[in-house]
């Protein structure tokens, strides 16, 4: 028995509530149990140098918590003086995740920059944030092709995030703080809705593991993150992503 | 007549939310009509080097916006390398402003960290910054005094923040975004429960202004921290702040 | 009696050098009592990118103490990796000071960077720094009138500043450093020839302060910026500003 | 077939030169085939905050090239200001991977730093690093031993890295840069000469990949870390790590 | 004949004014020709971390320019981000050279903090820095002794720096901007009353120089360096340094 | 008898590795005694904005220690976050002692940066870095020069550079760490093949040193840069430059 109640293979709740806040093209909150994020989606019209004159478009993440996200005050990052190592692994995961599905070419020379800031922190803030930065993605994206309808839709396929582990020899899903601190192996995974993988991260820094218990945690997150995807679709009110020109 | 049909000496409508998230001591959202800021207070059992052995506490605060609080999305300070001037002078001032109104021999050797993050910026967030962070510093004070009461108690007095200004000639209170950016004139104005200034900021940096000028602004604030303190009062459920040996 | 043995409605003996260094279009030497501060104007025919093309100008102050201004040696910003807070907010307050005076637009796309060094600070660098930054901006605008008149000549007003502040319950004009640190109240008041407030910033961290209060602090601030004022005229030798299409 | 002539099961040519530098306790150049990092590792006796007094001591690495290690010259971390993302992952992982190995309440109180400074760059400079660099920790570590045997042998496990990818939809071993530009799939993995597997890194950011992918992906990365393992024995001239009390 | 009439082998007018600004231990203004810098002498009761506890002293240097000490306007280095090569340079060579007669032992467990703060730059800044914190660092020294007599009165040797160069082929001492700005060949040179060397630095990154050059700017030099010292002399009115236990 | 059985007017063993790296345009490992440098010469198609349009050329040279080159781990400058002082100015003398014998005319607009990463450092980590780097310079350019052959060729001469110092009352070429940890007075000197010098930095800050020793260090490093430029020679099988058109 968990923590909280949930079997090893539950997802903890998860609410999305979309347009949280007014200025962002796209602007989600997203909560998996006690962890909030608020994930916003920014267009630019212009691309970073190396990609100037390409025709392609960029997405770009950034990662942040306010100090008290957490159980001991996080002092911040320009106090002192630099990004933790955490947060720029995770801000790049983040931004590779929603790259692998979209079409750069389609969308054009523009920047989409995409913001995860972390309210509440307990556990799994990462995976959270790529789950509802896809949300945000999407309203951003929806916004401009209403504007303007893009010649072939973006998004090709719907990706979600969840992390996996073996707490107490007892391999579970979508850990909290608690379970997460004790965990020997954490992996976190992003799966788009056709069922493939677009990261795998996993890590037995306090104990290595085996290919059998490997197995068992990608079974786990293909559950985790199919559900997540539920929930995304049924937030975002679509069953499938449009396709073609749009014609919505 | 105001772009959002306020009166000229009327508050935007303020909503306080206490124990806004789960791990700081205080936590309050505060929202002045668009403008949402979630200000945390921490404890921590030590003080900076130049109060070792004072026996006296402090109060810091922090002030900061998430990227897309604000219409055009604002580069985050660790990627510019630095805080800007805006964000140091305003954090500066909530500090201020708070320890004006706390006994820091009472508190003894503690620091209490205030943090007051915009999620939502539509005008007056410095002066929401305030407001808010005074009933985080309550809570957090009172959550201490449960634990082991002190023996003065060590707020004085309860203290709330108003902006006015001179906008097409007009004189008013509590400034939203779109009136702000027109202003000729904005003063910022700290006020305790007992009447009095613990700051004004004033400048006329589009064009001067007169005496009479001044004695209006000051007037129009005085109506709307007294406002903003009947707020507080509310959301605290207290009408006063304890007096004497923590007997509540 | 003050320690100085000044009334308390009278300003520190003022004494304005111009010309102080050769490079500078305008370089003044302020000293007020045994405050000295070195103000320089320098020209640059660009824009900062946020008016490029506008065909508006710029005013732009920087503030600096060398390290033994002070009775204990300041570390200088470089070696702490940042600018302190109140260099920040100081140089903020001078560049507005100066720009409220200034018509940006007869200016024509150029810089006039404002640069405030003191080397030795007893109390008032911050009002030092504008009322001979202003001195060395007129001389600045004077030597390009001459080259090449504007067709409206820039400088609107003279502007001086002055503190006033509440030490041992009485109010006193023009605080020297050792009234200064027993202060509870400290105003640093900006003013025009024409009697009109640039900015106002009063704060009682120590004590809040009353409406009386601030009445009688800004009548003192009054009186010693109109003295200010005519050191300037005495010191520039105008008892005005030029109008019309240079003239002179 | 391979650019280089590889089958894609086979890793490229190793060879490790231990006391590659004369002062760091272990010096070691690896090299698998065009790229090269000297990996050093460095005793301290004491440790960071975090551990003081708690009897454990610590492994941290630090990951670098040289400016010219690639074929566009990189710019200096200090000349930029900041550690770039890519970096910050590396020297984490490594971290990660010798650590996972240790056991670092035998060690005591001392931090080992590891260092892998790359001095050319042809795909899997990360890989390279931990397998370079564990050679280079047993010999910091034997030397310690000799000096004064600890009761506990700290280091648990052989562990060694490598790259797998998919390239024009061929599953490889150990990338070398040519197909590593051209990899849709690129993972990383970490594992022990028992077989098991410490961290796993795969990425489709180009193309997601399916669960039978990754299977097959994980059988190639078994044998090259399997081979990489044993050029690590032989090299050390050791097959098996010492057990028990320092006897050899 | 020289821009400013001088003689090839005649130093510029050098003027030394004491107690410059009242907070230093030591505080010189030295000018030479239109070379002005404030140098100040800074005591405080500990050394840096190296040294603690080792019974000696450490004289440490800064040198700086204010913004329009020069033609066009620098920018301050806390603008910049960091500490430009050239001022790093100068200062490390300050503080050499006034180590170099300094007995460090004698001083006890206290830093002296030298700066060099440059009004205005007419070349030679960095020789002038020199030949004016030494009468400021005199002035310090003398200062402490006077309080609480040193055993070994602490200061070896009187210094004094000069710069010569070969400008459109012709040897001079003591180079203005003017000259240096043409110099093909340029050295500074850091000389003891006793007639030795403390530091020789010169460059012909224009075009190299033979023996004989160097020959010849030697013997300008020490002409130069001695009046300097005389100057110094003067202005202190010793002729010879304390010697033994503080029996002045 | 020096420590490493050497006589007092002795180089080291030294050793030109070329082509050591595979991407940099020209690229040397220089070994003198146990001093150990990677020099690369890197060629980019830009100049630094104060050349645009000018029509030359620049060089400019960056040094750095990897963190073991040294006895004690040297902290890496990205973790200080700033280069120390004396990389600076090792930096500087690097670049200036290469831009002294190069036509910057006759390169055109192009930069050539060039890297000194020193992996061990046995003493004189400096002047091997300038005369490796020359090797690996030389060889950039006539790749240039080979694929579009200069007008004129840009190097006009041999540069090298030795060290020499005051050890014991012995005066003494080419110090190793040992030697030079003990020096009284200790100087580098950089040389060309036509006996002239480019720089001379000679400091005594732990003792001065008189002209008659100043004349006995220079003999000892025109003898010992006179030898490096011979190995020079022989490492690049060329005894003279190109001179003129291309004609090799």
């Amino acid at each position: 028995m968990r923590v909280d109640g949930r079997k090893n293979d539950q997802n903890r709740h998860i609410k999305i509530t979309r347009n949280y806040t007014k200025y962002a093209e796209g602007a989600v909150l997203i909560e998996t149990g006690d962890t909030k994020v608020i994930c916003t989606a920014s267009i630019e019209d212009k691309v970073p140098p190396f990609l100037k004159g390409k025709g392609e478009g960029w997405i770009t993440c950034e990662y942040n918590m306010i100090p008290r996200a957490t159980q001991v005050r996080k002092v911040r990052d320009i106090t002192r003086g630099k990004i933790d190592g955490r947060t720029m692994e995770i801000q790049r995961l983040i931004g590779r995740a929603l790259r692998s599905i979209v079409d750069l070419k389609a969308i054009g020379e523009k920047t989409i920059w995409v913001d995860c800031d972390v309210i509440q922190a307990d556990g799994g803030t990462r995976t959270a944030s790529i789950s509802g930065a896809f949300v945000a993605l999407v309203d951003a994206v929806n916004k401009l092709h209403k504007q303007s309808p893009f010649s072939i839709y973006p998004i090709r396929d719907f990706v979600s995030a969840v992390s996996v582990g073996i707490v107490d020899n007892v391999k579970m899903l979508d850990l909290c703080y608690e379970e997460d601190s004790k965990a020997k192996v954490d992996m976190n995974v992003v799966m788009t809705d056709s069922g493939e993988f677009v990261e795998i991260q996993g890590t037995g820094e306090q104990s290595p593991f085996s290919r059998a218990d490997l197995n068992e945690l990608i079974a786990l997150a293909e559950k985790g993150a199919k559900h997540m995807i539920q929930v995304q679709k049924d937030s975002l009110k679509m069953d499938s992503l449009w396709v073609g020109t749009g014609d919505r």
